[in-house]
């Protein structure tokens, strides 16, 4: 039942199509085909409307100049909010990090978005990172530093894997140097809410251990 | 783990994009953040190439005027093939069903899509097809029939499904109606190659002994 996407007698569009949409994550040549069955099959206004989406994403978002997270202004609705603290910066590693903050409603600083995690072996150091643009950040105005509040608290809430911590501990060093009167917190690590301790692992048991408040 | 797509610190352009793909069969939102945020960090030519694409497919492919199979022009290859045999038409529910014989290398007569089959259920009757014009090809000249070549043989090579067989026998009595002279064929049913008898099911194995041919 397997027909090979190459076949000679598909149009040359449609076999472009199918080409394009095959190399995107998670799309195979089977599913490839079968959507561009259904946009050949679909409405022109529907078709178009996903092409003209795909254009407009290249052509209206980028990064926000301030905390790199994704906007088609400049500055992001996050930055330029007057009603948020901008001297408490929350340190992720990518936008979906933000979004994914923001969604609990709790935290009512501002962000930098690292746009990565330091990974020697993947040849990410910290200047292909957004990290000197941090460091800019938090220097005091004194010093020529560039918040539009002085910075009291970074947050580091990177991934809890090896190279999440390992970029929070450069940072911290980093900042120390600079800033040293700014508090350096991270997030809470432990159990997670609903979790089971009979099939917990050992890093996070020994996190809530060593984590252990007052009840 | 899970985040709302429609979360308000999207930017609208993704979100937009976002909506456009999770449309798309197959592609959940899950799937289309995924292909979002992949288009969002691709290059910008190969994002372009997806978006141009699709508009590619809506602007050039139409179906042949002749034989209803998808084609950039018109008529399509194969109806334009001279080398083959204009007098076989072999009558197909869909675009990729001929794909799938043509790749077989084997037929080298002429084809005509329906674009469907006969399915009352569906409100898909015989006008809703491309049976009409079918009809017309097969037509004798004398009576102002519009085939290239004199049809000599009908093949039926509709799914062997209730509604498949429905829309051939339909045909077949249409057919004779109009050109009785022509000769009216289906593909063979029987034993898949390659299946075991041991877990063939009943209608296989009933076509197989009904059509037993001389070993």
């Amino acid at each position: 039942m397997t027909m090979a996407v190459s076949n000679p007698h598909y149009t040359e569009s449609l076999r472009k199509l199918m080409d394009a949409f095959g190399r995107l994550p998670g799309v195979g040549s089977r599913s490839a085909e079968r959507i561009a069955f259904h946009l050949l099959k679909s409405s022109r206004e529907e078709a178009l409307e996903l092409s003209d989406a795909i254009r407009a994403v290249k052509d209206q978002v980028r990064h926000c100049s301030i905390c790199f997270n994704l906007t088609e202004g400049d500055p992001c609705s996050i930055c330029a909010d007057g009603s948020r603290d901008h001297g408490i910066i929350c340190v992720v590693e990518q936008p979906k990090d933000l979004l994914q903050l923001e969604s609990t409603g709790v935290y009512k600083g501002v962000y930098h978005v690292l746009l990565g995690r330091i990974a020697p072996l993947e040849n990410l150091t910290p200047s292909e990172l957004t990290i000197p643009q941090l460091l800019e950040r938090v220097k005091p105005a004194a010093e020529g530093g560039g918040s539009a509040a002085p910075v009291k608290e970074i947050i580091f809430a990177t991934n809890p894997t090896m190279e999440g911590d390992g970029t929070a501990l450069y940072l911290q060093q980093e900042i120390a140097k600079i800033a040293p009167g700014v508090t350096i917190t991270r997030l809470a690590r432990g159990l997670p809410a609903g979790a089971q301790i009979e099939y917990s692992n050992k890093a996070i048991l020994a996190d809530a251990i060593s984590g252990r408040t007052k009840a």
